[in-house]
């Protein structure tokens, strides 16, 4: 089996160390806009081969874990390189946009629109992983616009690695995606800017920084040239989380103004629900 | 040595099993107010013995681990009862009340005023973890009002546990604490209410967060009646870094309102800065 992997990150390339394992005969070839990025998945055995576009007739399964800004440049240009029993999957966190651009296209059918809940805040082909994968969920939108027999074979690909397969439409997952990962990411970054702006002057302060500082702007060390597509996509959705957010952080504030202590305790309190739900995310091993 | 801890939760207890490794012939006695952790830190040999405030003239050394708003009542009539040799520590995460309150009592000599940056989003005896002070910082506040020879046993004692020690007045420390630490709990308390809000009616949509939502909301697991009196006792500091979070925020979907997408770019990039700051912070092994 020929696989490429285009986009050797820390999706991609986790991809490709996951894919070794369950299809040892694999043969993978890599494909990056960035060269440095090409050579070091080589030299980490990440990848067998660096390729480029004009081998891709070859290919029968490609991933294809970029930016979701090149995703909907690129995506039609792979589909119609590929041959007619290959499968593309990608491993975009938006979902509507490139379901959209791919819908009249002539080999939609070899297209599987996935997104694997799985990743860490650092990037790059060193930053790949064994096992990243296993435990998490992949959502799969309009998984009936896909060809039978490619569905069947992709499918028992990501469940061998290990992953649970969740179906939703496009819209639906954009919606959701905005609350459980998109708005953690902005948080993030803003406490981040925060508390920088504010210690400019002060490095000693970060001292007194420990694991719970950590822990919630741990996602501000995200790429921007990941991160800006998707909120640009799903740019209308964020919006209305970050109205929510704000409402909720002005209410808790307006509670201290007016010293209600109790509102304060029950606000927490109810929110303390949160332990039952975050027991049931797979973290990474 | 007689060790007396006040509060046997995992602030407590954890110290109370960091000190039998580095003074195994100390006496462990617990006081708290919930009986039933009294009982469970008996029975999981975190102390030797129950005791009460009437023990406590035979105490060489008391920490004071209970929420901050029990703490300025509870440390004078613990102050009281200590004869003119022992140190009672505690380990407040607010420091300038505590202090205040304590700053005219006779026995002030005896008092060294601490915040153990150190913690888990657990809580109770059965949170206490071995080895959690090692590596981590200590912020002293005040430490010329405690008596010279008292000074120098709590530093031995501190240090041999593996805590960083760093000084620093009271007023400082509520400022700088409330941007490293309260304000990431009330942004993580946030985060979850406005996904449990937003998600009430649709349960599946847990199954779509990974590690990153996990991370920025693991602190809303916290406990209400520990943060409250904090949010309280630092009210005014609180608010601050509260309105300069949410002007963040809002800056932040002004720039998705207005389509600017470099901007966006920049201000994550900006803040991608914290990779070298998080990097220095110890974190539980």
């Amino acid at each position: 089996m020929n696989v490429f992997v285009i986009g050797v990150g820390l999706i991609g390339g986790s991809f490709a160390r996951d894919l070794r394992k369950v299809e040892p005969n694999a043969r993978i070839y890599g494909i990056d806009a960035n060269i440095s990025h090409l050579e070091e998945a080589l030299s980490l055995s990440i990848i067998d081969e660096k390729a480029d576009y004009s081998l891709l007739p070859q290919a029968d399964l490609v991933m294809v874990s970029i930016p979701v800004d090149q995703m909907v440049r690129e995506l039609p240009i792979i589909l119609d390189a590929v041959h007619d029993e290959a499968i593309v999957m990608d491993a975009g966190s938006t979902k509507s946009l490139i379901c959209k651009t791919l819908e009249n296209h002539v080999n939609r059918r070899n297209f599987l629109a996935c997104h694997p809940i799985a990743g860490t805040e650092f990037s790059g082909p060193s930053a790949a992983i064994e096992g990243l994968f296993d435990g998490k969920t992949n959502i799969i939108c309009e998984i009936e616009k896909t060809a039978f027999k490619l569905q069947e074979r992709a499918l028992k690909l990501l469940q061998e690695m290990g992953m649970r397969i969740r179906y939703m439409n496009p819209v639906a997952h954009d919606k959701h995606i905005a609350y459980v990962s998109h708005l953690s990411h902005i948080s993030s970054f803003m406490l981040g800017k925060t508390v920088i702006d504010k210690e400019r002057n002060e490095r000693d302060i970060f001292d007194m920084a420990g694991s719970g500082f950590e822990s919630t702007v741990r996602l501000a060390k995200s790429s921007p040239a990941m991160w800006t597509p998707i909120f640009r996509q799903n740019r209308d959705n964020v919006i209305e989380t970050l109205d929510e957010y704000i409402a909720n952080l002005q209410s808790f504030k307006q509670m201290l103004v007016e010293d209600d202590y109790d509102g304060i305790y029950d606000e927490m309190n109810n929110t303390n629900k949160i332990k039952g739900i975050l027991n049931g995310i797979p973290l990474n091993k």
